[in-house]
């Protein structure tokens, strides 16, 4: 008998098809770990070399010298980083002016190089970037919000192969943030508590979905993952935005995020991804009742019309299951 | 300048990236309209021959003879069709028993066919048996939501090439139901109209979005449609279900789909795309406050991090200019 999961946090129904379900390893692509990528591509605009293929620099690190991480404005920006921010209703009609920031973190010089196979401290050195980006895009008086994200691989949306993630302040609260707040207001004042909180201890205490958990993070399945090794990672110490994290918690993220991914690449064959961190809008950056996180989306299969349709999941992968599996995988 | 577009139904904010945006040809498939396939194919459990290949007939049209459009419970049904709905509570996680219906309405006996060349008529039938098949299925005591949905082509989640959509009975409401509910009962008390009507009113007295216009029915893009060639079919008639809808309406549908689908089969050359008929819960399916709609997706374009990261939109055509261009298409 198959089971319907309610996910607190999404406010989704997933269906856990067992009837349907696949073995862990049915997910790993075949030969994907075969395939080396050269370490300089001479027309790829994110390699050393061809640093005047990008609109200029807004970050490096280090501040001198052969870059390691580099940031700068997206060429084909989703929104304008000039103009001022106009809102106009015409009926039942709203819109507003498409300003806001959009940039793009190039994480390593390597073209060959991927997060998941990464130094630790490389990888912490690209989490810098995100939160030195991260607090001086809001800064910006016409951003509301941040997202930070990243596509892996063509099925993940990227164009580009050259390892990078991506940055978007946008002048208005973006929906599922927006859903995530109300649904944790509502937790908070039924029961005083955190919703993130109060899910993160369950899941500590029963350690079935855990994947990964270090001294101030722990990586799990969500208990409804809506999708095939869909995963979470959430701060232990209550804090509702990313830009409150600490040093020693960012060192801390470095290594639960390296050793999550280096499992999934190994264990799934390099698998197309996206992993995005949720965090609260400017106004809300120090309320009890949110928690940010990230979320990391393996592309391993698709959503198809039941989904689009009806916002319900049918996931074909045990979350316990999936999280065993992971848990077996030592990363290279 | 970009313009953020407030959908006023599915509360998303969609950037519509002028500065990225293609033309509407640029989205079409090239060389699909040359691939034929076979008209019956022998190992394919939807061909006639194969009947015995299937889980037992629900309903079959016509009744004797020949078919022409039959459906069958999914062989690998999503949900269980046998057993009780039971709800179990555990700290804050909450499960329900996989029970329900999922069946499979196999749209004719023809491998070869697709609903956007075939005759009014035979769209007609197979509408009839969506609605034979979601009056049965929502007569299931455990069924509190019906979702009809189609997946043509891989990159919209198919498996099986035969002409073929779906039906899926909850025993839950779909999150994604239940919020459109929300939106249009706060939008109702705060006006004392239906969100659609208003919707919809606007939208033919603006007519720049419409593509096809019947009696009865409606198709046009959303002022802020999330992708490129979203597009939306509102019933004139406000009617929070499908379940309503009479027999002239039922006739209007099939032609104004027939000819949307048409338009995009021809200037799109065959995309992939998922439709579903959003309709109101069982216990909903007479308010004044919701509008029951289809809503067809193309999938010409992938969701990225920034989507599956936000529930912001970024699409990359005009609405406007996608309406247009397919008001000139003439469907085969």
């Amino acid at each position: 008998m198959p089971e319907i999961r309610h996910n607190i946090i999404t406010r989704q129904w997933v269906i856990i098809a067992t009837e349907r379900a696949r073995r862990p390893d049915q997910f790993a692509r075949e030969g994907a770990l075969e395939v080396e990528l050269p370490a300089r591509v001479p027309i790829c605009p994110f390699c050393p070399g061809n640093e005047d293929k990008t609109p200029a620099e807004k970050f490096r690190d280090p501040a001198s010298g052969a870059w390691r991480v580099r940031v700068v404005p997206n060429k084909f920006a989703a929104l304008s980083s000039e103009g001022q921010l106009v809102r106009m209703n015409v009926g039942i009609k709203r819109t507003i002016s498409g300003v806001g920031q959009h940039e793009v973190i190039i994480e390593t010089p390597d073209h060959s190089q991927t997060l998941a196979r990464m130094e630790e401290a490389e990888v912490e050195r690209v989490l810098r970037a995100f939160l030195a980006r991260y607090h001086a895009v809001l800064a910006d008086e016409r951003v509301e919000a941040v997202t930070l994200f990243k596509n892996h691989g063509a099925a993940a949306g990227t164009s580009i192969e050259h390892p990078h993630s991506q940055l978007i302040g946008t002048p208005v609260i973006p929906s599922e943030v927006l859903e995530r707040l109300e649904t944790a207001l509502t937790f908070y004042d039924d029961s005083g508590d955190c919703l993130f909180c109060a899910t993160l201890n369950e899941e500590l205490d029963e350690g079935t979905r855990v994947v990964v958990e270090g001294e101030h993070f722990a990586a799990f399945m969500p208990f409804a993952a809506l999708s095939p090794f869909h995963l979470w990672i959430f701060p232990k110490r209550h804090s509702a935005s990313f830009g409150n994290i600490e040093p020693a918690e960012l060192t801390d993220l470095a290594r639960v995020l390296r050793a999550l991914l280096g499992k999934l690449h190994k264990g799934l064959g390099n698998p197309d991804y996206n992993f995005t961190i949720r965090t609260a809008p400017k106004e809300s950056d120090r309320v009890k009742y949110y928690h940010w996180y990230m979320s990391v989306i393996p592309r391993v299969t698709r959503m198809a019309g039941f989904e689009l349709g009806s916002g319900m999941f049918i996931n074909t992968a045990l979350p316990e299951e999936s999280a065993r599996f992971l848990r077996g995988v030592e990363p290279d």
